[in-house]
């Protein structure tokens, strides 16, 4: 059945230009500080946050089943774990409301004012509560990279990468949302030669271009999701920056995986463009060979065209696009990859967040990391200002974006902007 | 200055048994359901369960700063977020109300009804909510056996392991607390001699004895914790049976650590046990050589006795002790462990749980997991009903228990008994 609000011909009757993110076939959910100090649950058409708990109090959700506070609250986590059938009654309703012939809010100034703000007047909040966080390693291009430059050219990918999305657990208290300053790490390092490790400011922070999904309930202990009813727990997606100080990753990985160097600070977009509104940009998925065991085969397409872009930006100088990559080059689908976290009966929760890993393609400038790009420091990647970086340095700021292209419109993630400040005293 | 409550002259008028884990002296903290079908925050006294929101609404903690429903809440997050301070001025109280010579509670039926629940009119339930769990790998024995069965048993322990205190992140929605039984977890096994893998239900499950301490909101992003100052920030301890499935683990965890092989399930005893308790139990830790670095040198004795034991119960069988270990046996305290994980400017909140890694000692019978004890399979552990194991079988129980000895009474912590379920069809 075809999907009601992601309908190309639709047109809002709020002001979108052409090449907005968010036309009224997209309808994300975030959560955002109005300018009343009030925390609401809210949507986004054009330059529009509209909100949601206003909307519900004056009766434009009338006849779906919703809790009175369903909108008013400072995270999604209970929105979600409606399920999917209320997130498409309510992305409907709001597509219905905000189509250019429907008089019902367009011509009522007084509700307008309500429920209307533009950009300027809010202040966007992380839109989940994360109770757990786990990251994927789901690139072929990604893990053959690393391989390549860390362990053994000639056997770059590891024996279990072919048969398991290879993931991990990270940290859920340090992940925040855009426009928010991080600070370089200190921890240890093991310079080359030295016998013994250094403290200090890492010297080699890193991007990693990633996108994460956000899960309702799916399961009680003990239970597994099978891999084709995976994507009807998948809320919706984000853009995601796993920060990483390599030089500390070097010393401290071997043998339980990445810790301080990942766990200083996550930044992700904060309006979840959901599963539903990327139904139009299914592909079909880089051939798996060899073919993966049963639990892990699906049928139809499950994976998403999404552009992806990396730029950066030094203090007062224009930003310079240093990757160019796609969701669609991802070797394993999030419904692998939810099959696979919930196998052994792993319970899964409204609002945790599953990120891809980084996401490379197969030519240089798509690769989804300065590791990568800068091929651990020996090719530097220059800037429009002509300064070359290797690594980011303090005070760059780092902007992901990512959107999918539609037939005369975009649907989009907008973007996840994050400085680097240096290490607190 | 002496924590009052410590005083091991203390006699309290509710009956405790010698030998039992919760004298006067421990006043744990934890969460229950009442007969009354209410959740509450309590402590134990010999085999009395005081609810604590019941104390306070009738007066009792007067004087101490505390919210109306501090302990009317199902978990002690907030509690803990108020501050050592308060935890203190609590657990006075608490002594000071139980104490034999004080008439208050001893003297008012009507009170003590309110108040006091035998063992069997209560369930208790997991004591705190878990925003993060990180496990580290701080047992020198251990990871030095585990070094030799894995990779190099000349060089069984890694380059880093003397200089930092390794630790990953673990899964907090599978965390549940004593007396819930848990699946057997299905995965993927590399057979030794297969060209491929294989899928179905692990065929060896294990236990990990550790001992897990709960912390109180320490810092914000990108602030340090100093070593000698991490105690204040430590709430409690509990046990922890980290579960691992060893066959799945093998198959996994290069290169980014354990993943399902854990997060299946791990179990925690349900009474926090204060540091504040602990304090007459100080020792000294095992030398450090190398010195690590400065940042992780602390002054002062920062482990802790506390004697631990494993049993296995067979269905309709008694029990066997097949491990007994020690707390102190730590080579890193938790002090270190703290700094560690915060020197990077990684967010700790209330609540948060970090265990120790398998606690393993010298001894063959002090080994913590039946990977150690049964040495891989070749060394098969001998029940007292004449069966052998080297992993746990469906049916089985495992009980973890802890105590400290002091001068005629024990602080125990309880147990963590889980019995093993097979999969789930």
């Amino acid at each position: 059945m075809p999907i009601k609000a992601n309908n190309p011909g639709l047109k809002s009757w709020l002001d979108v230009s052409p090449d907005s993110d968010f036309p009224i076939q997209n309808i994300p959910f975030g959560v955002f500080l109005t300018r009343d100090d009030v925390i609401t649950i809210g949507t986004r058409i054009g330059d529009y946050a509209i909100d949601l708990a206003a909307m519900h109090q004056l009766g434009y959700f009338e006849g779906i089943p919703l809790t009175d506070d369903i909108f008013l609250q400072d995270t999604l986590n209970d929105f979600i774990s409606d399920g999917k059938k209320t997130w498409r009654l309510v992305r409907d309703k709001i597509s219905d409301v905000f189509e250019a012939d429907n008089p019902s809010l367009r011509d009522n100034k007084e509700h307008r004012d309500i429920i209307l703000f533009t950009l300027d007047e809010i202040e966007m909040k992380l839109p989940v509560y994360i109770g757990d966080y786990t990251d994927f390693y789901s690139s072929r291009e990604h893990a053959t990279n690393v391989g390549k430059m860390f362990r053994d050219p000639e056997n770059a990918l590891l024996p279990n990468w072919l048969h398991i999305p290879v993931g991990y657990h990270g940290r859920s208290s340090t992940i925040v949302t855009t426009d928010i300053p991080i600070h370089r790490p200190k921890g240890q390092t093991m310079p080359k030669g030295a016998d013994a490790p250094v403290f200090g400011p890492s010297k080699m922070v890193d991007f990693e271009l990633e996108m994460a999904f956000i899960t309702t309930d799916a399961n009680s202990m003990g239970e597994s999701i099978p891999v084709d009813d995976a994507e009807d727990y998948i809320f919706g997606l984000v853009l995601l920056n796993d920060w990483s100080a390599r030089d500390i990753q070097k010393w401290e990985y071997v043998p339980l995986g990445p810790f301080l160097a990942k766990n200083f600070a996550s930044c992700i977009s904060p309006w979840i463009v959901t599963l539903d509104a990327l139904q139009p940009f299914k592909v079909d998925s880089p051939a798996q060979k060899p073919a993966p065991l049963p639990y892990l085969q699906y049928s139809g397409q499950k994976s998403y065209d999404v552009h992806l872009e990396v730029a950066i930006q030094p203090e007062n100088a224009a930003e310079s696009v240093v990757a160019r990559s796609n969701f669609k080059y991802m070797y394993w689908t999030m419904a692998q990859q939810l099959a696979h976290h919930t196998v052994n009966g792993c319970e899964i929760n409204s609002g945790d967040l599953m990120g891809s890993g980084t996401i490379s393609g197969e030519t240089p400038d798509s690769f989804g990391s300065m590791l990568e790009l800068a091929w651990q420091g020996t090719k530097p990647i220059s800037l429009e200002n002509g300064e070359t970086r290797t690594s980011i340095q303090d005070q760059d700021t780092v902007i992901m974006r990512g959107y999918c292209l539609g037939d005369g419109y975009k649907i989009g993630f907008g973007e996840v902007r994050t400085q680097l400040l240096p290490p607190l005293a």
